[in-house]
């Protein structure tokens, strides 16, 4: 949770509009990825910091940038000079606790979100950030680090199947968005597993360790929370937004994106449903246990203490106990505590503790 | 809960307008109901995949043509162009955990929900999406699985009783959504029964158990809650769709569906209530037992662990305990230990402890 | 709470329009009363369903038309036939568990609200649903059971006091409506009282039987809540209701009446905040309580059982045990005994256990 | 809490524009206070019911009309008459519980809310409803019992300092309402004090006591909350009302004042916050009281039951126990009691509750 | 929480509009900063209230006046009357306790909002009222206390660096705000540091002091969100103002520091979230804890209670006890007692108890 504060620290102090990455600066140098293609060919170039002046729109083609990493911020300025951007949306590129939003520049779009994953098939949840911009002619996108979940983009390009290489640059805008939205069914469906598997433990041992558990999933559904409802909003503004760079025929298309992006809130909102069930199914579970401890405890002390109590008085030491003397004393005593112990087992019966 | 994520899951990373079927993949072949009726005559037919060329609207007759299973996407794919369906509504109708919706197509009408039943009698809830075409002079519904809560609407076709063979398409469209409506009346009847039943059952006896039939129904609820309220904004925006397809008349039916959906949320807002409370007087009925158990365990060693402690003193073996020889030591010992004994008890009358 | 969906499932499988009434049976033949008033004179006649010719409106006169009881479908469809009322809105007023709500028809109002009373004076709060049909010159009110609580309006009628008799038939419809928001709340009173004598008890005395009407009281204020709020819109909506039927005057009066339903709707909240706040009240005397019980418990244990021990050690069969043959051991042991007792209270004392 | 529910009642069965007084009826005889003033003289002249002729408009000076007790029905029905204030007006004035709004008449202005005050700097906390009336040159208030919050305003109009008496009676109203909607932070601080003090109670001694007055303060807080959500909208659509009696400048004064009412509710609903924070901490010490009890019972009778079972087991009369006999028996044993209690300590010790 | 209530009280009794400083009043004099700067020279000059008449604006420059102090009024009144400011205006200026808004004056706006920091480095967070007019030519600031939060802005103003030189009032008076705003973050970095610690210190060692730190935090946080809701209508306000003084590039930056608001209310919120999490934690805790306490008596307790009475039996005084005279009575007893300790820990190794 404390992710984006800290980020943000970093550029307290700075007058507005100065361009500081707020990210971490483990991604040595920035590379880039260059598509260009139309329905008939594509061709795929990977540039360097220093190949910015090939970096151009081509006539009647789609060209993507993908740019990795935002630790050069003289190349992100200078990127920002050769497509006119705004600096205050540069800033927002390099900011990386932003939140999600969509922006309309002069001649360009701007949209920034997370993108979601859990790399490698692994279980680690990794958040990023990549912002987007929409301009005549091209697409530019920039990644915090190398590694995405753009593959299957990348697949659709290069192999000519689908749509999307007949289509123009608002589709392959609207693609990249669609499929980061798309990651985020994975990750919920990788809580839902996650929340099911818990909620199975807690009726089966109710252990402390599993609340650790739960407050993950919490802060990570709570922080998912926090990027999805601006989310919405920035795709339905994009919805409405009138531009002759999106065709009619894409809107249809972000109108879908805006379907699941609502569908994805209900998931999410139905998994913080399910966690807070978990958690008092939890609390609960805490007090069953509790009250059976509590039972076997009253239930053994309510039998036994009367029992010793009695035991205790033909041990005392006076010299005139008559009961001592009879020969049948001692087993008439322990009939008796016979019938005591099995008198008190039918009372609890009755109370239904037993 | 997770049924939504899993079904979801097989389409991340497919092109969007792609058709696939995320259901499960148990019907074999797609069966096909074709009525064909007016006023005066009613024809129905089963048709399958390969009577494509006969699923055609009839002049001045309605035609509503039903669509069981989704499993063979090339014959849905057929059916898109026939009908001149957008391959995103396409999608839409193979994508088998689709928020509720009402889209608007060029010439037809896209409606998508969610049917909810209890089929056989039985008490499994089950549920389905059902997606429904209004065209002109046609009607589709496509179905996941054969069997449907239509019947009512099959006998009315057949027997000419009723308003159903005297109006057009608009009306069986209505008729078909207000079936659907009403089935989740019964089920919110079934789980209305099923919590009282816990109500009593929590009054008289709280076992840990209960806790699993509530989370059950709270669970089925919850996935209700998410079906109904996007159901009412889908209601809502057809019963202000101005079109051509769409008399005035059967508007007041569409205006009273919406009633019966406002009616639906409040009767389960109602049991989402009353779930609440059961489970708040569960909690109390174990903290209830829980003193109670705690009352008897302090009574009883409240009582006894004095007496015996005064037992103990004369069971000790010192030399020179004048008590020990006197005669009436024993008798007037337990005398007082009477005293003591009867002493507690009044103490506990007067704390309402007993 | 679960009336609401008992009543309704008759109805499920029935094509819409259809006439069928949903409530119970018990009363054998409708009733109708009819007034006939203005200003100079008035005439109260009874009818039964063959009397329906007689039914009609009067020139220059106000005609309120009173039906009790709705077994008789075939009478209501007659009397829908007879002032062109929908068959949807027909369907309404048999339909006895309908939302509240008011609907605009060609040339009549139709209001339907729940009527709530204490009928006899005594604590059984009873729920009726009444429609109100306003139409040129008559009222017609449809009622399930004879009984009501238009007495009032009765003798406002019959006394010619007021300004009743010399409005028309718009006032009329309000004074209906505003008559029975009043005895909304006088019922809110009761449960007022009977919360407060709720919270008393759980102060003197917290058993758990108290629960059981806590949670009488909230399913009553929870049904009341959903008769509520529909109530507020409708009433919104007829006072922003355009209409000849209803003159400028008479819209001062139901602005009144829509800040009665306000008033209710606070006062019905503020019950339900106090109820949620006997409740904590409640569960915090439990914790007390046990919390004072443990505290006994932990007292006498932890005096005794010390105590009980040194007894034990003493009451031990050593053959060498020095302590037991001096002439003082016993005494000194008992003075000894006693420091500790002492010591424990006033250690008690200090951690204000006592 | 009961308050509003049962002044109501007395109005229930009454044709409404009925006039009835429904607060209490302590008051008897009706005192009004009549202000003169323009900028350079002005008069105060106290009359009774029987003035009512006096009361009257004077050209170009700004009249104040305050009248305490509302139990002559007679006298406000003539007011009513002589200033042409609408009946359901009157019924409002009348009617003690009503929930704070604003209304426009024809040639007048009403506002209704409820005066708070401490009266007599004591911790009473009293509310009183009290009516304006602006007409043209005059403001009339009523008031339920002699005793208010204005002396401020007397002395300002007395005095000629400030503005109020170079302003007309758009400023007076203003003014009136300005001074009551003041007091309410007096008595939030007063709330505010009491929190606190409560605040500290409840770390140091959380008794069962304070609960109680817990309660109290959320009841006035509640009812607070009751008048001040009604009055922010009545000040907002004063503030929003165009008429010719509330000049532009006096505009600016009530935009002020809708300022105070928001800054009142932020106060009220922080002091709620507060509330629901102190009964927190307050189940949260009960619950850590319990922890300590039951540590101290867990850590004596761990220790000392073990330790009374060894002593048992020496007490018992078996002929052959050879330990009995050795010498150095006792001692040994002694000794090996001191190593497991002193282990039992350590033990505790490690487990941190000791 | 009571700061706000606190300060108000002075003001209640006061005409509207009488200025009255509410704040403390330790600042024994005014002290006033005077930058004036174009791109090409910048001056700063420190005044004190007599230098009145030299606090002007410069053509071609822009001006910043920066008011430390609030405690003479006199003076506030002659800055009021100088620079024609409503003295509505002035007395929020003066009212420490105002809650965060914008109006627009005739030829000026007005901004009041809440400086936080935690000053010297230290962990105080402390809170003071700042006040910003923005006049053609010039920005007044009014500040209570001397030491702020804008030494990064007069860096920018001397350094020339950046773009403050070159720009004109609004994007000073634009800068000031950025500044107030970006040291939430910083604030809320420190809270969550803190809640971090927290969280830690309550899954290690949950002692009931921690609560006392999470009020503080909680406390601190609504205060917050007292201050940060109204700030973010009053920047929204500001952003769709339209004013000759506020040019459109301007305008993008008060977008950008509107966005900065919604994401200081999301971590606000995310934080609050994080604090009701860690109390939820620190009940299961303490839930947990107790269990653990109660399963170790319980163990002990079910252990020797039985064992005990069976020493007790032997320990009886009958004459005719025949096991006392066996010789091997006492072994085979102690092997029967072995086999039930035995037993027992198996049967709570069972259980999962041990």
């Amino acid at each position: 949770m404390g992710k984006g504060s800290k980020k943000k620290i970093k550029k307290v102090g700075v007058p507005p509009g100065t361009l500081l990455y707020t990210g971490d600066k483990t991604v040595e140098k920035i590379n880039i990825e260059y598509f260009v293609y139309d329905e008939k060919e594509c061709q795929v170039l990977n540039y360097n910091t220093s190949d910015i002046n090939k970096l151009n729109a081509v006539d009647n083609k789609v060209v993507w940038i993908n740019i990795f990493g935002l630790t050069d911020v003289g190349f992100i300025e200078k990127i920002g000079e050769k497509f006119k951007i705004h600096s205050l949306i540069l800033e927002d590129i390099l900011h990386t606790s932003q939140r999600p939003k969509m922006e309309e520049g002069e001649d360009y779009l701007f949209m920034v979100l997370k993108m979601i994953g859990a790399p490698n098939g692994g279980k680690r949840i990794e958040e990023e950030q990549v912002s987007l911009i929409l301009k005549e002619g091209l697409v530019i996108s920039f990644q915090e680090h190398i590694g995405d979940v753009f593959d299957i983009i990348r697949d659709r390009i290069l192999s000519s199947k689908g749509k999307l290489r007949k289509k123009g640059t608002d589709y392959l805008f609207y693609s990249l968005l669609d499929t980061m939205v798309d990651n985020y069914f994975l990750i919920l469906e990788e809580y839902d597993n996650r929340l099911e598997e818990l909620n199975t433990d807690v009726l089966e041992r109710p252990k402390p360790d599993l609340l650790d558990n739960l407050q993950k999933i919490r802060n990570g559904l709570n922080s998912m929370k926090r990027d999805l409802w601006p989310l919405r909003d920035a795709v339905g503004k994009l919805e409405k937004y009138e531009s002759a760079m999106i065709s009619n025929n894409t809107k249809l298309y972000i109108r879908d994106l805006y379907d699941h992006t609502l569908q994805i809130i209900d998931l999410m909102e139905g998994l913080r449903d399910s966690l807070g069930n978990i958690f008092e199914l939890y609390m609960t579970s805490i007090s069953n246990k509790m009250n059976e401890i509590m039972k076997t405890l009253t239930i053994i002390a309510t039998i036994f203490i009367p029992l010793t109590f009695i035991a205790g008085i033909y041990g005392m030491n006076f010299e005139y106990m008559p009961e001592l003397k009879f020969k049948m004393g001692y087993p008439i005593l322990i009939i008796f505590m016979v019938f005591i112990f099995v008198g008190l087992i039918a009372f609890f019966r009755k109370k239904k503790w037993l």
